[in-house]
């Protein structure tokens, strides 16, 4: 079946089913069997007397084959696990990863029936409408040099999302990407390590693609790609595209084992920086954001002593955006 | 059985078949049964006609109901997950955490299959001879916190050691406990977290007790108490010594958040300060070994160029000592 896919997706023309028995030395009932099977799985095969068969939009497909088909990486999404319902994507990719899967293994899921967020909460991943994954990754680096991964995995998914869109992603720190104020991916960095190695990481990256509502009450604080720019996108496609991003930053980050070569990207799209922010900690307070660190941390001016703080948890909202 | 066991234990003189019969309303075939599968298991029953059954030395068995009877703890070591072989007690006590087995939960074996030290060295753990197992904390703080927590370890189990057998075990920082400049105990700490919050860690205890004879290869740098003091002890009350040392420690760390409650303890069994050291991580150096700092890092003078710098990797080798 998955031969009559490579030959059509090949084909600029339509392709009769006796070519493509021929070309593959099965009958013309397998082909229309194989052709039929295609269909069933979701893809649009156009059919036309006395010309044959010809597919249409692939890249709206959704699934292990249109994933891993044509993935522009050398590491990253180059093993693809697809599942149409999973508990969570990051639960599935930590067993593998546990189980001995190399850098870069993949874990995509149609829908997650207990998607997390950071701390536990709550993230809502409906069928069709996003793109719920979990990369593994197997740096060798302390535990404490791990947190820089995921402002790098944000930077890489808004840049990603730029390319593919125009629309202006921006990041609020530590790893959220905003759009127009609202929150169209977020992402959950787990790890497993010793005190001194890291066996592996696992950034999870929701994002919302081509969702047409929200319930009430996220539709103030949660946008999709579709409501930013009232187009749909193909998720195979951005895919690839983030996969690309991420595996050209994390290889400059392995490099230098440092993240200062992108924190002048990271600047620029932080929203953060210059900005009134609400500091929740084991003390909460106003600050101004003033940078963010080699470290991944965000360097503030405490607005009630005026002295300078570094922040390291992710608890910091920003006055104005109710994300 | 085991409601047998309990009589025969809290009874100081020799019960008769007839009165463990009547106290538990069964028959003196039934008592006969129990007392021969206590003896299968391993427990010494002594048996005088006319007088009855009189246990010996309980604590010379190293099974589950031994481990959990008299821990004196409030958390640690309240649910006891005994396995006469196992892989490594450290993945059985990851796959409970993430079950949601509650903090203080331990897991021992009798052997380990696949034993591992740090980085991934193989550790010896042969059935009779030692103490290994692994515990689940679940602290509320950040994983860069968490190195604090396997020092804590290696303290706690130095001090129950001393108590328990009256030798002078000493760390060689981080967390490896000597007696005698050879190694008694070795810890292995791991963790599951995301980048704000730690979801778990695990320290892994070994513990080399009443083994006679180490291989030559090991003969120079490993020794257990049994070899140092002459004597052999019970692995079931040493667990219990230390669940109450890292119990008493862990509450003081967690009231704080900070290590440095008990870093005077700490320096003082610390036989790397003063020394001279061989630092080896992405370069190696001599150095003069000066203090452990709150956060557990090791504070060193680089004689190469007489600089001071703080170390976090555990790969520091003391001069004139072979582990």
């Amino acid at each position: 079946m998955y031969r009559i896919l490579e030959l059509l997706r090949q084909s600029e023309d339509y392709l009769s089913g006796e070519d493509i028995g021929k070309r593959l030395e099965v009958s013309r009932a397998a082909v229309w069997k194989g052709i039929k099977k295609l269909r069933e799985e979701g893809y649009a095969i156009e059919a036309v007397t006395h010309r044959g068969y010809r597919l249409v939009h692939p890249e709206a497909m959704y699934n292990q084959a249109e994933i891993a088909n044509g993935m522009p990486t050398k590491i990253m999404g180059q093993h693809v696990h697809f599942y149409t319902s999973i508990d969570t994507t990051n639960n599935r990719a930590r067993e593998l990863a546990h189980e001995g899967a190399p850098e870069g293994t993949l874990v995509v899921a149609e829908t997650q029936t207990a998607g997390r967020g950071r701390r536990g909460r709550v993230w809502e991943s409906a069928e069709g409408s996003g793109i719920w994954m979990s990369l593994v990754l197997r740096p060798e680096i302390m535990p404490a040099q791990a947190s820089v991964l995921t402002l790098l995995c944000g930077l890489a998914v808004a840049e990603a999302l730029e390319e593919e869109t125009g629309l202006l992603p921006q990041i609020k720190w530590p790893n959220d990407v905003l759009i127009n104020g609202k929150k169209v991916v977020g992402i959950l960095t787990e790890m497993d390590c010793e005190m001194t190695q890291v066996h592996f990481v696992i950034p999870g990256i929701g994002i919302n693609v081509n969702t047409k509502e929200f319930p009430p009450e996220l539709a103030d604080i949660a946008t999709s790609l579709y409501l930013e720019s009232g187009k749909s996108f193909s998720r195979s496609r951005l895919v690839h595209a983030v996969m690309a991003k991420i595996e050209k930053h994390y290889m400059e980050f392995l490099h230098t084992k440092s993240f200062a070569v992108l924190l002048v990207a990271y600047r620029k799209r932080c929203m953060t920086l210059g900005k009134e922010v609400e500091v929740r900690g084991t003390k909460t307070f106003l600050a101004q954001a003033l940078d963010v660190t080699e470290g991944g941390e965000l360097l503030v001016r405490n607005l009630s002593n005026d002295k300078e703080e570094i922040v390291y948890s992710g608890e910091v909202s920003i006055r104005g955006v109710k994300v």
